[in-house]
């Protein structure tokens, strides 16, 4: 696979954010799957922080304004739906919402969970829980759902 | 810091596991705690599968039989207590004690959370939900909930 390549199709395995996959590029080879979304993390980790917090804000809302509007990227749109975010009871709606807009207005960074890891139950549950922690705390959990949901997209992607 | 005070001073960040800190002096200068913390995920994703096991296996139950027999490691004991895990009510403990057991039965190795990050209701919800999922996809979670674990016990240290 050349770097073009590399980009396109492993660039979106990370919101918005291409610049991920054309530094895990620079460290190739890989030999494995796992080496290769530790490139990814690396990439992440490794990256000023203010471009870290970039990285969080690149990611939409569960269940939110872009989900509505049609605007997720494929795979957030994908396990938005596999994880039954898009048909939701209005009351489990009322609570996504609510905790996004909580959670945005204490921490000032999207409520991002590697969705496939959860149940509705789980994930509102969760929410509630985090929403009393401190931001520091909450954006390395943030960081690390990231890398979760890379490590998750990564292995979809060179499974297939 | 030389290795032998590197050695015990952050080997016990991992449960039972100092061949995760002596892999991660290796790596050494570290520069800052987010390089610090990567050394510690590097050496644990790029060691053979078996190994990565183990360190799943070296893990205790949450309120489990280690914890009632006084057997928790100090880190292992600080977090449970944080997270009230030693003052349950009987039904919690029930609950936990009944997922720690189907958990364990279905995928071999124990239920692992990063107690800092949940309340018990939450923790609760998760196990449930995790119990939905295969083994594959629970050893790639239990994995990366090791490596929170070992970041929030890395930034205590450091910080100390």
């Amino acid at each position: 696979m050349d770097r073009a390549t590399f980009i396109s199709e492993l660039g979106p395995v990370v919101e918005h954010s291409p610049w991920v996959a054309e530094s895990a590029w620079d460290q190739r080879p890989f030999g494995s799957p796992e080496r290769l979304h530790l490139a990814f993390d690396i990439a992440i980790r490794t990256a000023p922080p203010g471009r870290r917090m970039e990285v969080l804000h690149a990611h939409p809302e569960l269940a939110g304004r872009e989900a509505a509007a049609g605007g997720l990227s494929g795979a957030s749109a994908a396990e938005q739906r596999a994880a039954r975010l898009d048909r939701l009871s209005a009351g489990e709606l009322a609570r996504l919402r609510a905790l996004n807009a909580s959670y945005r207005e204490r921490f000032g960074f999207p409520f991002i969970s590697c969705v496939g890891e959860h149940s509705v139950a789980s994930l509102l549950a969760w929410g509630d829980a985090r929403l009393e922690r401190d931001t520091e705390a909450e954006a390395a959990t943030a960081l690390a759902e990231v890398g979760k949901i890379i490590g998750l997209r990564l292995r979809q992607r060179v499974g297939a």
